[in-house]
């Protein structure tokens, strides 16, 4: 009976038309965000107000496919709402258990157009924040459609600040972040941060469960209007879908502290649930060395010859260290053939079973096996796909075989000059690279290796459903601190937090302690203290963490190393206690199954001291706070390496004071006593 | 009778509806160019294909308006032709006489909206180019309207490079130019230069006639296509417009070489016949020195105080120097009262009639007129519009009084902060600042003055309607190898001429000889051999031309001095004789009125030997050519001032081998000996 009463109302819808206008509305759990949708004028249009305020004026959505005009809706009908509260748990992560609470609201809106004749847009309201998409039920099985345009909008309101970098014209997501008004954007990546002039609240809009779909950037209009800009593929299509099909969601984060931003487990809530049920038997978090920053310092080379760095004994000489020092895993680039000559237009001839003959792989990870070290694998692909999808599986079952349990891989190549089979020239995150970034991790899963992917398509969440996506890069990196130029400013990690890790963890490589590393120019070096580079690995999260520096630099500050030595990698909870985009940062987090709290703060360019309150430790319990500070003196410019370490004894009721130094930090360790 | 034929077409056009897919098509008058226009699946078509190779693949047309959505086309109708061949004469220019022979097709458009009912679109074909725009002629009088798209494309086909800065999160046109493949274009200023990877086009969109419109930019989607983009009032509107009106055109030239665009003159054609007969009377082009560099090198203050450099007695020994040496204007920046504390942020706070008390402006412009030196004044607006305009009329009565010919003015601002009388945030060169522009000139006009604007609306040409708008910045001029960082490299003045130069004149400001100018380092100096400030006043075209530097650096150098002494502002011809965008570039341009040809070259950072026969010379007469290049060992890096001053005789049979330096140049005056 309710479905035809449904039915009716629907073809009432339709012929009734626009000019009712009838408003369908929602409300998150806490009623905090209320969404309502409707079509006028033959568009269909969402509007987002927060606890009264609007946050998003009419804005726009639908898909549009080639060969067919812009649809003009013409109704919407058939309102279905639903309901979820759950937690769920994580295998690893920043937080063990999630919970996803939200209303549901699914609407058909009727278009003028074959393709757009009956779409589902199905809302998810939180109280942090909301995400759309949309279901093309009624193209029928095996109907090729192509994309065209993706309508949707985020209509911000009033002035915003905003962190982006253009989004086009790259090949990667490793840019500084520019701090501009809104307005003002072009093309953005997402997640894209904006803090209201004077509204006091903070956005970051984003997507969720990107699969066989291109990579959606923020398009401004000059006034503040945001339209998706789909990566598309060399004939201009957007996205070749079959029908019927339902898109990523489009996500906006909302909230009154740049804190409550990440602190939001939206992106994963809107992922599915985990296919990987045994994915804590093959993948552990932790952390890692590697031959890795000595080529960034030019030390040793990626290609063969007398000053290869992943040589044998080089080799077992790191993997002895990360015994010794309680890391699980050497990293080693460098290995394979391939490297030699100018090895990014060359990607084609990279092999990624064929070591080189100085590089006993066998023997390296047999040696590694008896001191419960594992080699991590490294497949620099230079962007050249169909070379490594052909080498793929075999390339995934030698390294299962010899016991690798983690690859990383590369994707460095120049603008524009992805080659795809039929020798098209793919954007670095467009449909095509979607779809072999999963297809990667699928065959990774297959043979139990979990997978770092540098030069990433950007993390949508996905690490949910696949949880041995366990990291990547998609930022601005460490390496950049050995030859950018200008290296990494002390804003870009207090940017970072707000930014780039809502999308998910960042393989950031932490723990340069040579700060200077032989330059003597302050933007051709580390720009930061030492305890930054401690305060680093709680700050910016990832299940799997490097000590990226040399082991003799870390054999020169004992006293620092050993908190890279006891921070863990994964967690039980994680708070974002303090902080403003482009600032400072401080974060808390809770060790998984553990005691102990970590805490990391994070300063830019100016000095800065913080209050603490340290109420997120357990009431009555006595910790140990091990305090890994800026010393008397300390500047990143002049004097980065002054730290002190000291302990003192605290409670929840205690506050701390954190004296931040000019692009200094602190990392404390939190032990619990009692 | 016609008529009646034609309203009955239009009628059954509209009638038998866009399947039938009529299409209109026009060849330019040298039957190079061929434009077929028409409506299919709902868009308004054309394609532009060149001695039957496609250009431009099907690209959409149309504009939208607010309040209702994207017209569909359903039919095209009333084709009407016209022809023109008709030379006309500029009262100054880069060439005296221009050919405007074009073919001319419009037809009208169907839309099913209210306001796209019926449009006239029409297209003016070139032998070297194209324009078209749009006539919203059923509009009726007094009816507002919002345009809220502007749907023009510009589908390139194949691969091309493109010369381009990102146009949107910027406050001016002062950029330097990168180089990438035409399908990394994110948000453009025009003109746009393309040149095919392997179809051996050149291609350059601009617009032309920009009245009472916004400013139009190119948008890439990622895959070629350029589509229009307006910039924006803060409310997002593009454009308010009351019915009936016509927009800009819309224009690409094309052509087998880089000069081809540089020489082609569709931008003028297409603007409306001057406003002003007696321009000549009260305008002649001429060249000048200033109050200017000084500051630039902060030498001398534009604020007032010690070191102010509008004083009285500095002025007059400019107009001493300008005087002795032949030059016609002083121009005296700081001279008004506002320039003290943070100007930019303060632009309310500028008098445009109220001197320094240590400027007496009816003195100097005394002892000038007796020395037959025109004092050109300076208005700086820091984008202070409603403040300028308040004392626009009063300001220019001023300068009529005390015989000012020429207001330079100037809009530095922060981005986004151009604030309009009801306190909204304009664009650099939407609606509101192109109406200003235009108003200015106007206002001046009526005093007999020219402008020379500095931080423009970008030139469209309109200088054939309002010949008092002689020059303009709108690139990275002259002032940036005072304090930019880096400063231009010399690639940039070898992108102008194929780029910004395309929409006419510009007050680069060349001849700085003191190359150094006490800096060590080169990105902080001139890059350039002093040959190539030579050969920048005939390349970089504009009818006002400064001597830059300081009178005492040219009293070091006399020789070459006379080089800036020779050479007119104002020509009989011009002609791009080689070039590659970029790379190198060589101009010759016969004086107006005179018999002497000059010469310009200039190279980029690479050193090269160029054959150029001298063909454009008069045959059968001879010429003595005074030859400015580049001496023994001279390089922009380690060698600037290397320059070589020969005289040999030649005839238009002769070549002559013109030896580039690394950030070389050459300058020649041929004078005719009989």
């Amino acid at each position: 009976m309710r479905l035809r009463i449904l039915a009716l109302f629907v073809m009432f819808g339709i012929a009734a038309t626009a000019d009712a206008a009838p408003r369908e509305c929602a409300q998150s759990p806490g009623k905090v965000i209320e969404l309502c949708v409707w079509v006028e004028n033959g568009q269909a249009l969402y509007q987002v107000s927060r606890n009264g305020m609007t946050v998003l004026a009419p804005s726009a959505l639908g898909l549009s496919f080639r060969g067919e005009p812009d649809a003009r809706y013409t109704a919407l009908s058939n309102p279905r709402r639903a309901r979820a509260d759950v937690t769920w748990e994580q295998p690893w992560g920043e937080q063990r258990l999630i919970r996803d609470n939200h209303e549901e609201l699914t609407v058909t809106l009727a278009g003028d157009t074959r393709f757009n004749k009956e779409v589902d847009v199905t809302f998810r309201l939180f109280d942090d924040g909301i995400g759309f998409r949309y279901t093309y039920g009624a193209i029928p099985a095996g109907q090729d459609v192509a994309v065209s345009a993706d309508r949707s909008q985020f209509r911000v309101v009033g002035p915003y600040q905003a962190w982006w970098y253009e989004g086009l014209g790259q090949e990667r997501d490793e840019y500084l972040y520019a701090q501009t008004d809104a307005r003002r954007v072009t093309l953005a990546e997402t997640p894209l941060t904006l803090r209201g002039d004077k509204n006091g609240l903070y956005l970051s809009f984003h997507e969720a469960a990107l699969v066989d779909f291109p990579s959606m950037l923020l398009r401004g209009d000059g006034a503040g209007t945001l339209t998706a800009w789909l990566m598309p593929w060399p004939d201009g299509v957007l996205a070749h879908k079959t029908g019927p099909f339902t898109t990523p969601w489009r996500t906006m984060l909302v909230g009154e502290s740049a804190g409550a931003l990440a602190d939001s487990r939206i992106e994963l809530n809107l992922n599915e649930p985990s296919k990987l049920a045994d994915i804590q038997s093959w993948f552990k978090p932790g952390k890692y060395v590697g031959v890795w920053w000595e080529m960034h310092l030019n030390r040793t080379t990626w290609g063969s010859g007398p000053k290869h760095g992943a040589n044998t004994a080089n080799v077992k000489s790191y993997i002895d260290f990360a015994a010794k020092y309680g890391f699980s895993g050497v990293l080693v680039e460098g290995w394979n053939e391939g490297w030699d000559g100018s090895w990014i237009d060359n990607g084609d001839k990279f092999s990624f079973t064929k070591p080189y003959p100085d590089f006993d792989l066998p023997g390296i990870t047999a040696y590694g096996k008896k001191l419960r070290v594992a080699l991590i694998g490294h497949n620099e692909t230079a962007g050249a796909i169909p070379n490594y999808e052909r080498q793929l599986d075999a390339a995934m079952t030698l390294y299962e075989q010899v016991g690798i349990p983690i690859v990383k891989t590369g994707y460095v190549h120049h603008s524009g000059d992805i080659v795809d089979e039929q020798g098209g020239l793919q954007w670095f995150a467009g449909q095509y690279v979607v779809r072999h970034n999963l297809h990667v991790a699928q065959v990774a899963a297959a043979h139990r290796i979990a997978i770092d992917a540098h030069e990433p398509v950007k993390d949508t969440g996905l690490r949910r459903t696949w949880p041995n996506m366990v990291a990547r890069e998609g930022a601005r990196g460490q390496e950049y601190n050995a030859w950018g130029i200008p290296t990494n400013p002390p804003e870009h990690v207090v940017i970072l937090p707000f930014t780039r890790m809502l999308s998910g963890p960042m393989d950031f490589t932490p723990g340069i302690f040579d700060i200077e590393h032989g330059q003597t120019e302050l933007t051709r070096r580390v720009q930061s203290t030492l305890a930054v580079q401690l305060a680093e690995y709680v700050v910016l999260y990832s299940p799997i963490q490097m000590a990226a520096d040399l082991p003799e630099n870390y054999l020169k500050h004992m006293g620092a190393f050993q908190f890279i030595r006891d921070v863990p990698t994964d967690w039980e909870t994680s708070r974002t206690l303090q902080g403003e985009v482009g600032d400072y940062v401080v974060v808390a987090r809770l060790a998984r199954g553990g005691k102990d709290w970590f805490l990391g703060a994070l300063s830019d360019e100016t000095a800065r001291t913080l209050t603490q309150p340290l109420s997120f430790l357990t009431p009555g319990r006595r910790y140990e706070a091990q305090i890994y500070r800026d010393g008397p003196g300390a500047d990143y410019r002049t004097n980065p390496l002054a730290l002190e370490i000291a302990k003192q004894v605290v409670t929840s009721k205690d506050s701390l004071t954190l004296a931040l130094a000019p692009g200094g930090g602190q990392a404390i360790r939190f032990k619990l006593l009692n």
